[in-house]
């Protein structure tokens, strides 16, 4: 039977809604996408896509921008990171299905390596997933219902909030401060719990800040979280990379009464972002979430059956055989970048550069009025690409205007001839109040 | 500063909408788990934990429930397939982050190998995602809203409706007809179409039936999308799999108008379910879908970052380097398998087993009027359970009473045992009409 394609059937920008079944009206094509899929909206895409991003070709492009640890090399996983997905491959026995929250052994086994004392842990704790991402997905849509909120750090990672408006999920942003090291305006983030707040995102350490939070601090956050009755869901990604001279404490740990979501992974510690292992640790020692919230992530959990086995089967032996030399170098390469990367920003006039104490950031203060040309961040970093090819994420994309993220895992020489660069270009365009005059006199 | 535990912070089951900022009132602890984790129901898991599961200890376990090829190990992926994987490891290469949807060089492999004249390909037509489940996840999520509607067959594969449902889209199903080799009721599906329905889900081959589609047929199911302009998801993750004597049809490249969303992955025909590499093929060649819904696609993928970078490291090699031999291997197998079971359950009095021709299943009509002691296929797989050892999942789990499906990528000997076991079984149980008199008088 051959298909004629029935004239009637034409693309139109009408809604169908009223053609359907009525008799004597014929139906017509009229697909739309969804509403969710038009609320997904990644504003880092929006803000860099607007950009007119071409880079002098007098200049070799060096990019500060990616989250990601592996663009430029100077940063390779561990031997046995590969060496234990290379067993978890050979031993033939990771490749059917795992359950949807993973192999009972892998959850024992990050259960495990994250147990303490003071934030016990078991297997029945641990929910494994696609990435960070996914955890983060899945704690936001058990927690939250369409119509609530969620309390969200200023700057912070656009995921959260792509995530929630993409379900409906209102987003209010808390504010950091940078002069105390990007701490939590503790009263600003009280003053937004309401009656419909269903949980706060603490990013620590953090992107795109590179800050770490003290003990104290941390105990000052589960006050307020206590107070207000608040689950937190904690974006730990960045847990333990943090510089020697700091100490990086899970969230968890220091609660007595919070439930809380701590969600991390593979990705950034282990420097293999691209394997999407990422997972949900539930802290819930007063059976606050009981086991509703439990089986609600076990239940979202099926919808799309976690991570890859082959990263499950290795997951066990990376954890374990990873060696901590690994780990210190990694910081201190880091550690070594952000000190350079400091330095030199701070010597630059207009510039202020916030100290980081972990992750793999630095937030620099824009002083935008001594640069008169530059309307805000975004035409800032635009300019810096086209005249001297150096591309940052203007921080507009972090709702924080006026400030920009620098990604120090670039390799030292890089970080220095772009900081460099960064010096000729805030020279060139930079105005005191003096120099300012001085152009008018000279007219 | 110590924290202490707020009295008032306690369980309760009451809502805690009316507390929060009120003046005068403290806030308690309320969490409850989303609507949508509570609406993410899957019935398989509800039917399977409900049944009361105690094997006779006398006989050894065979289970038949769960379409995982790689359960026995007498189904191994392809060394091909390993080294592939392997040397994605040793290149170094796949340890970031890939775009969202997916490397451009994986598109382009996904997109040339299934490219042909009557659907032709490019890596812009491919998103890939973490395996098949998501991809049907990411096309519903696109196609349609909440209080729309899709549909689906019955029997089905259990993902539509448990993802349906949790984004609030209503569930329509459509017969297909065991006597005529599991085809759809044309006339029941064109009747359920309204105008608020999103999408028509064709599983070709499918699961749990293990029936493969004429091109005739295929056909005709687009005369009828195309006549109610409703585009198809497409769910061909058993795509190929087809027995000698048959031909698999890519319902894309029989049409000419009706837009679709292929989904597929390496998790059947490479027996890698668990890796979850997943794609949606986007056909549409009058434009219908747009940009707006390729656009969708692209922003949803954001949320969760697609599959491991490994094994789209892998993926080309995959497609392009496993021998034919490997594929022809496994369908001789199943195949046979399938002659046999088919066989053996066809000779036993009270079971149809209806004859497949591809995937990896058979679906068995218990004659339940023939066995009065059992209500249903529930409390009859139940039994087989608890007296043969012999698992086989209750099609009530694909909306279809009275059935039950056999995977049949077990060990041939184990078919053999366990068919050998149902017969023992149905004697047992069997009542003919004059049977059930005779058991009448011997009172």
């Amino acid at each position: 039977m051959p298909l004629s394609f029935p004239l009637h059937c034409e693309l139109t920008n009408g809604n169908s809604m009223s053609l359907g079944k009525v008799k004597g009206r014929k139906p017509r094509w009229a697909v739309r996408a969804s509403e969710m899929s038009k609320k997904t909206f990644n504003p880092v895409r929006a803000i860099v896509d607007s950009m007119k991003v071409e880079p002098n070709p007098k200049k070799a492009m060096i990019s500060l921008s990616l989250g990601d640890p592996t663009v430029f090399g100077n940063l390779p996983t561990n031997d046995e990171v590969t060496r234990a997905m290379k067993e978890a491959l050979d031993s033939g026995r990771y490749n059917g299905y795992a359950p949807s929250v993973g192999y009972q052994s892998c959850r024992e086994a990050v259960a495990a390596y994250y147990n303490c004392p003071e934030a016990p842990l078991e297997a029945q704790d641990v929910i494994l997933t696609s990435g960070c991402s996914q955890a983060i997905e899945l704690a936001l849509a058990v927690l939250a219902n369409p119509g609530q909120n969620i309390l969200v750090p200023r700057p912070g990672f656009s995921l959260y909030k792509t995530l929630a408006l993409s379900m409906g999920i209102e987003v209010k942003l808390y504010n950091l401060m940078p002069e105390k090291s990007w701490e939590i305006d503790l009263k600003h983030l009280e003053s937004l719990v309401d009656e419909k707040t269903a949980c706060v995102i603490v990013n620590n350490p953090s992107n795109p800040c590179g800050s770490v939070f003290s003990k104290s601090h941390l105990q000052k956050i589960l006050a307020v979280a206590s107070r207000q009755c608040v689950p937190i869901l904690a974006d730990e990604i960045y847990g333990d990379m943090v510089f020697a001279d700091c100490k990086y404490e899970p969230i968890a740990t220091l609660s007595t009464n919070v439930p809380i979501l701590s969600c991390g992974g593979l990705a950034k510690r282990w420097l293999v972002p691209g394997w999407r292992m990422g997972w949900i640790l539930i802290h819930d020692r007063r059976d606050i979430f009981g086991n509703e919230i439990r089986d609600g992530l076990i239940r979202l959990s099926q919808r799309i059956l976690g991570p890859c086995t082959i990263v499950q089967g290795a997951l066990e032996r990376i954890l374990h055989r990873t060696p901590p030399d690994f780990y210190h170098n990694t910081l201190s390469i880091l550690k070594s970048n952000a000190d350079l990367c400091y330095a030199a920003l701070s010597a630059i006039p207009g510039l202020q550069p916030v100290r980081p104490a972990g992750a793999m950031y630095l937030m620099v203060e824009i002083e935008i009025e001594h640069f008169p040309e530059f309307e805000n961040d975004v035409e800032f970093t635009e300019r810096l690409i086209s005249e001297q090819s150096v591309f940052c994420l203007p921080a507009t994309c972090f709702e924080y205007p006026n400030f920009f993220r620098v990604v120090i895992t670039v390799p030292e020489e890089m970080i220095l001839e772009a900081c460099s660069r960064i010096q000729e270009f805030c020279e060139m365009h930079y105005q005191g109040a003096e120099g300012a005059q001085d152009l008018e006199c000279d007219k």
